[in-house]
């Protein structure tokens, strides 16, 4: 399927306002926070969620506004940096399959294995055969996840516009408490913005489990549309609390 | 100093009522979200939670209400089990040591390695001096995290009447909800109480970074003391954001 990220909106659509978007995003959380109970006491499934996006495109925030109503025990954020030297070592999915979540946990991935096929693909790390290989290498462990061990997989790419990104990197230089997330870099990135655009359509058109395109230039809607994915999701699943095993 | 918990209340005080408390634990669980905020940008310090405490003393109760106002990013809860194979092929702290927090983290452990001079010493596993060995190994261990790493360790036992253990683990039984909870051991350890007791009280009285010991019976008297603890400690910090570094 041909995805062109350049004719899908960032924006949102004329048919939710905002404040009915917020109530839904709560009575969402809710309902992710009673899930996710079950979750744990069902001890029958796990819960991988995969944000991805440009710098700046909300994702620190979509952990913080979705997972509002779930205890911290079992739920681990797991931020994906470079690589150390001993990761680098090793095949690009060691250090991730080290992460994914055990039984009943909910582990959310900022940012994962898809750097390994999009930042080194753009800076020309790794050519097309090798970004091919990876992509493959990708399905066949998210397969292995979802077959082996009922991980429920979720993936979001934070749809992001360019003239948003700007808005937000220069935040961080302007209001002193977002001045710890200024990072001279972003904006090197940032120049390279087409050559990652193409590098997310590859992404979004090869992964075999299908990603949650989600506008996020009004965070609102991101949130909305994140906790409505995940709490319809889960509601799937039709989780139950166990009765007394003796 | 000589510590004799069937001395020490596990009841609230006459002075405050639960409509104050839980007025206050709010307040306190918005500023600890705050705090944490900060904590999470400065990458200057790292917090180390302990609870330790009887079956059904809440422990999991306490994370949940705590850090209600935390986000999920850089916070992990971590749980200590009967030790794998492999750990018990290690020292006691061999397990532990991996999953201190690192700069900006805050880890909370759901029991932790004073399970290793508490159960352990309980069943006869190791005697006195084994325990005793342990006890000094487990003060360096703690120093060592708070001087080389600036770890601010705070430590809670939660202090539960056996009347009340009981009531809670029989609710395990009826309460559909909280079956996945019930475990028959739970009653066998219970019929050491007084030993446990006695075991709890040397690790008060020998830990060298003290502990708070907070009553329990009432779980609204624990999430406002735990919680106006933990307030105050990162209160004390003086936590800032850090400003632009270019």
């Amino acid at each position: 399927m041909k995805v062109q990220l350049h004719k899908i909106p960032t924006t949102p659509p004329d048919t939710i306002s905002r404040k009915e978007a917020q109530k839904a995003t709560k009575a969402y959380a809710k309902k992710i926070g009673q899930y996710h109970a079950k979750l744990l006491a069902q001890k029958k499934y796990n819960v991988l969620v995969i944000f991805q996006g440009m710098d700046a495109s909300g994702k620190d925030g979509a952990v913080k506004n979705v997972f509002k109503q779930c205890t911290h025990n079992g739920i681990r954020v797991h931020s994906f940096k470079k690589p150390t030297d001993l990761e680098f070592a090793h095949d690009f999915l060691w250090r991730v399959h080290q992460q994914v979540p055990a039984k009943s946990e909910l582990v959310i991935f900022n940012r994962s294995h898809y750097e390994d096929i999009l930042i080194q693909w753009v800076h020309g790390w790794i050519d097309d055969q090798k970004r091919a290989d990876r992509m493959e290498a990708i399905n066949h462990f998210e397969s292995l996840l979802a077959k082996d061990n009922h991980t429920i997989i979720l993936k979001f790419y934070l749809h992001l516009s360019k003239d948003e990104q700007k808005i937000q990197l220069t935040q961080r230089i302007e209001d002193p408490t977002k001045n710890w997330k200024h990072n001279e870099n972003d904006w090197k990135e940032r120049e390279l913005w087409d050559k990652y655009m193409t590098a997310y359509e590859y992404v979004l058109e090869h992964s075999a489990l299908p990603w949650h395109i989600i506008p996020v230039d009004k965070r609102w809607y991101r949130d909305y549309l994140v906790s409505k994915a995940l709490a319809e999701k889960l509601e799937s699943l039709n989780l139950q609390y166990p009765t007394t095993q003796k």
